[in-house]
């Protein structure tokens, strides 16, 4: 994840929330090879670093050529940004246009262990 | 309920949840004969394994011709969907077009017993 | 409330939620004679038995010539729903039309007092 | 029609348009006995008359109890307000609750032959 | 087509237009052999006769199990209701779920010849 | 009318069109003595002149207090604003609030006669 | 607060909701002199007493020429209208339009300090 | 364009018009070779064939990776399809997400020249 | 206008249609110094040339410190735009947020006098 | 922060809450020096002080030049407004429009530490 940049929270002693959503995120079902498309949204609290707006827009991009599941895409975004930036919180939300009459969402949360 | 697949977790080790709605759900009343049409959402926190969507497909297809009440048929999937992938929550809405001037929800809920 | 019907609640053994809403009550209000219209809208949990809708409808329409403030027809419709059905619980929300440039909402809520 | 009242047009030297919206009309399905409920609309170009507001409440009614079909209420009530305020255009819009899972909508228009 | 029927036009005298908008449409996919869903509606001008709403639903059914395509359809029902009613004018218009990812809406229409 | 003010159109040599909407008006009905409330908008051609809209804002306000029926209000304003500004065409049209269950709205047009 | 008028609780054995929600309530800036529009609403649980709508009504009427701040009137009503119905709970909302383009809010809750 | 596909049109003696919307378009900006994202609408007059649905998707994929303008992209689409299918009348609509801040949409009209 | 750029049109045997939406325009106002914010929509049929898209951000740029009138603006914008791409025809429409209780739209138009 | 300005809680025995919404915030973006837009509002339980809204109006005109980071303003914006009225709870939420493809929410909350 080289492409992730991270700044340093101006606030760091106030809990606060940071929310970034991306209607525009696609991605390619491994079943079929034809892309899904979603709406990717990341909520988090941030401890020492906050995600660089500009970075996550071209970390995402990485998965337009990428055959790979809702459930596991969603899940490798939240794994990906906590890796990067460390926050006591996150949240990542996935919500797919319909296939085969199905719309689906996905959501994966992540709360700092050693948090307090 | 032979139709119904699933796959295996690709995140066992953290709670999350996927929902599937279903906005072209049909199947006949029982008393009148007349089809009735509703939107069906199913929201589950996986265990071991997620439910494969196409499958899930094609067994909302069985209730197109079957004869079955509002609170039978959404307690029914609720039960179909359990026995297939032993979640640990599952929630299933069913949202009813007007019959006689009355529109209707049913909500269902299950949660792990064993859970924890 | 001889007109309320029932039937046996298909999974007695879960708790679920079961909803009606119904955008075309209207009653008579006592002062002035003129029509109120609202949506009346009952939410509750089954015990033994359900309500049936076709029954449900025509027990509505009992209130088409009757004056009847917006409080009272709110508490009445659940309690002739609770002993027609005895449910866990149950909540009746009237949404009623502009009158004078003021709209009203009133609900009502029973909860089964022997339940646990 | 005698509860149909009208006052003198404030400015008869100018065609503008009166629009009244009654999103609270009901009258009875002629076959079933059980109550339609619709929104019904007048746009009038008015003559040298305009339509009174409360006496059109009231008029308006005079259908609660009446057994009528949606097509013959809508070209009734046209004929009333023609022959009431001798509008130089008017249309009578009705838009109809779901019946069978249909909602209907009927638009009729009155163009005094004698104009210009 | 026998079972659409019609009652005569209460105003034949004068033009107007009727709406019925079916949400619940179903048939089935020639190909796929898997279900669509769209909103069916009917706009005409009647001449002498007007459409019998129930008997309209009840032709609507006949699709349930019918394999045929978007086109084809809204073509056929355009000229079965243009045979029982013979209308003035009338469109069709039917609007289909997401498909692959794309949804469409045919819209047909049908002048009378001699009309005027 | 002294207190409507205009500017010099800044492009009289284009025909171009100004709309100002004021969702807060306000005014008295004559026969009860109780305030209405309105969306008043007002759209023009510009001739010479261009209406201020501070100036208009007060102009607006002489209304609280003042008696006057839904269609002689919105005539007079088309009537003030006109002399105010002699602008090549101008429309105004009033909604107003629920009365009695009806909301209404009235639509008044000026074109300039020697226009051309 | 002459004008408030109450009727006695219909059902004062239970604990149920009221709410009175109002349009086109209008007061003046205490600094402007211009006049404020909002809608303002008023949500409780009744204790013996109900509030009668139309004596409601005209108690808003009262502030139309009132230069009040948000806070206080938001404020002052909800202490009229405890003192005239002695409520389990009562929440007031104002919720105002634009005035230098910011819009605001202002939530009053009172509690019955010997409930329980 | 071999991948686009044609049926015969079921009737072809009457005018009638399919609408085909693709909410999941995407194309490669040129300069700065970031995707684009857009909602891509074809609606036309069918001559003697109509587009098959499943290759018309295929055909939207082959853009995937491709490098080109929203006025090309759309004026090219019509060229493509209008020599696939040869219809009556075309209209292709492009409406793209926000860049820089701005929203863009491309509407482009083709009318077959020796038509009547 | 030093900042507006085009490209040559890349269709210029076919009339078609191009919009930008800026949802993110300000000046000022010339009367209070303050600003003015509003929605800036430009639309037309290019001739020989399109407007290119950045230079057109940068270039509603140039308003954010300028006083200047809304109508005078709007009909500005235009001037520019027509001298740097010179179209067939195109429209500017400036949507304002609310001032004083008063929200306003501008529409201008241009039509290329030598066109056919 | 000179600007900021107060006046007294009129009801500071009572907890109650005050929002202000502004739709038109606009600051600059330290990288890019383009502007940033977005919708910035303020929640509060006032202690003494209630904050003037006309200053607040001309607080957040300070920043329409000022290039600052999203997080950065907003938690500015929430100790700014704290130290000038010191509420009992404060929370500030900005939400900002699209750049990059991606929208941002950033919520920030105070809660005064010897409250109770």
């Amino acid at each position: 994840m080289e492409r992730l940049e991270t700044f340093p929270n101006p606030n760091p002693g106030r809990k606060f929330t940071i929310t970034h959503v991306n209607p525009e995120f696609t991605s390619v079902c491994p079943i079929t090879g034809l892309p899904d498309f979603g709406v990717m949204t990341v909520k988090y609290i941030p401890g020492e670093k906050c995600l660089e707006l500009k970075a996550l827009k071209y970390y995402y991009l990485e998965f337009r050529e990428k055959g790979i599941f809702y459930e596991a895409v969603t899940n490798q975004i939240l794994e990906d940004l906590v890796e990067a930036c460390d926050p006591l919180e996150m949240e990542v939300i996935s919500e797919w246009g319909t296939r085969g009459g199905l719309s689906s969402v996905i959501n994966v949360k992540h709360i700092k262990s050693d948090k307090k």
